[in-house]
């Protein structure tokens, strides 16, 4: 198979700072499309990933997959794009295509395991798929989405993942007029469920450790906000909410916020703390209240999301760096100081 | 108020044995049911309550929920019972009638806390309620259930609590031809899982710690049975549960009965494990699984469950005891030894 090289940021070992190296790409061939990164947001799994967090990174590694660019190739038998469309590529590139998931359209749940954009193994080079911290990627044309062409390109790549990872739930638990939505965990995933509930019509409550976090809750469009230290605003709120996003990625009492939700209402986690979380019996069996969890979203539904945000004009709120900073920017990540993606501007790169 | 005393068994403190006492019963008001009492079933929630171990016991106590008997006196509106009815009563005598629960039939959710049928509020008597361990009751005829005829009336007693209990979250998942349905935990509850399940046509599967157990799960009605303490039969059966019920109340790992369901189905919690469980975040997201919990049912849902039983000739496997076992009872129910519910037949209280 042709392939050419493209320059790329990457890690060649746990503790190594990620920096500049080069990758190969596969040439087109006839379902695939060739895109030029313009913009790939920094998703806190491309820092697990980089530092092998979560023990199956192989090296050298190159992160990223919230990638948007521009087409300039297509393979012969491409019919969805064409040279100079504006597209974007999440968290998968590929997936078995015959479970009943992928015909269900869920390729995030394929039973046979999807193919991830990086970490993943990439059968056209026999080796590890590499993410968008790069100049280019190849992409099946059925992995790659539509990126709506009036919203701000650099803050639309966030959506390929914390969007969609946020949106699917949301619309799963039926979101929308008349609901009383609460969002828990104001960072990446957090504050774009808010913008994407408000949009789908919900009344959103955030709920918040940190009063610090208040106006800017309202801000983003909390149409309230509940202190989650303030023993009163909790009990005050028992029971009032249809449905909770948990966007926490850190361990936390899910105890408390299964009180805050009606009978038969129910929460879903969207963040994946490290260690198990406690759950009391009763916190689920007095009032029929469900815990469940979700992943990413299906490329059906990432697109349903991308014109979602184009109608509502919903993008990520964010600070474009440089890559030659992404080492800089994983610190800070770690330490919560971001408001609130990180989005890399590719041009850094090339011009390098 | 006229009150008569009536004979029954119940406690003086957390430490004491059970013993007989005098209690007062209220004479009928209009919408009342006076109930002779022929058999109480034993649930371990007699036990937790007469030895305070949920800290909310007053004393004295009299236990007991799983009430069936004959009804002896009506009051002047009355219209569903006449004299001579078989009838049952199980863990609610009254509820608000006014919530939104109530209204839609789920008063075991009443938003402002039902009427147990011991150690609640009597509003009539301004006293603690006194349950089934007695010679007669008196009800509202609106908490008063039917009881098939066709019945054995000792093994029926059971069913206003141990069947309700898991007949609601079955017919809640819509457990039926088609489904493959976990039950985990073959005790009072667990067996009537079994049989309620495969009664309405699904397939079932029983997942066991015990090997001992696994003849026992096929004679009540098990299509397949899973040793969980074998890793293989484990393996070999992950993703591949539409539903499990969970009726085990000791502390155990929910994340290996989790792995046994497919894309999102759910395991729905009935027992009370007295300490929070661990639940993995993974165990959710990965395959977008929901772990709920379920409440007794409704009065009208109580009413469907027992004439279910009815038509397909559903009762409880029990070991019927005089009222003066009733120490004993307890002694081997902590121990796990009984197949799979104590009666007592209540002929032996009156008699004494």
């Amino acid at each position: 198979m042709n392939t050419k090289n493209v320059k790329a940021f990457g890690t060649q070992a746990p503790e190594a700072d990620l920096k500049q190296m080069s990758i190969s790409r596969r040439e087109v061939t006839a379902k695939d499309v060739e895109i030029d990164i313009l913009y790939c947001g920094v998703c806190h799994s491309d820092l697990h990933t980089a530092r092998n967090e979560w023990g199956a990174t192989q090296y050298p590694n190159v992160p990223g997959h919230e990638i948007v660019g521009k087409v300039v190739k297509v393979g012969s038998g491409v019919t969805k794009y064409k040279v100079g469309d504006l597209v974007g590529v999440g968290c998968m590139v590929d997936s078995c295509r015959e479970c009943s998931s992928c015909k269900e359209g869920l390729e995030q749940y394929c039973e046979h395991d999807n193919i991830q954009t990086y970490n993943s193994y990439d059968k056209h080079l026999n080796m590890q798929t590499f993410g968008g911290y790069s100049e280019s990627v190849v992409v099946d044309e059925d992995f790659v989405l539509s990126v709506p062409s009036n919203l701000d390109l650099a803050a639309t790549a966030p959506l390929l993942c914390a969007g969609i990872t946020t949106f699917s739930p949301l619309r799963h638990a039926n979101v929308g007029p008349g609901k009383k939505v609460g969002i828990v965990g104001i960072g990446g995933l957090g504050h774009m469920a808010v913008k994407i509930a408000k949009a789908m019509g919900a009344y959103v409550v955030v709920i918040t450790t940190s009063q610090s976090k208040v106006e800017d809750a309202k801000r983003l469009g909390a149409d309230d906000v509940v202190l989650s230290t303030d023993a009163n605003q909790m009990k005050n709120n028992a029971r009032t909410l249809d449905f909770i996003l948990d966007c926490v990625s850190a361990q936390h009492d899910i105890n408390a916020y299964l009180s805050l939700i009606k009978r038969d209402g129910g929460l879903t986690l969207v963040g994946a703390p490290e260690h198990p979380l406690s759950v009391s019996a009763f916190s689920l069996i007095l009032n029929r209240i469900s815990f469940s969890g979700s992943l990413i979203g299906g490329i059906k539904q990432t697109q349903e999301m991308l014109d979602f945000c184009g109608k509502h004009n919903i993008t990520s709120d964010i600070e474009l760096i440089q890559i030659q900073d992404i080492n800089k920017a994983y610190d800070r990540l770690l330490k919560g100081d971001v408001k609130y993606r990180f989005v890399i501007d590719m041009a850094s790169l090339k011009n390098n």
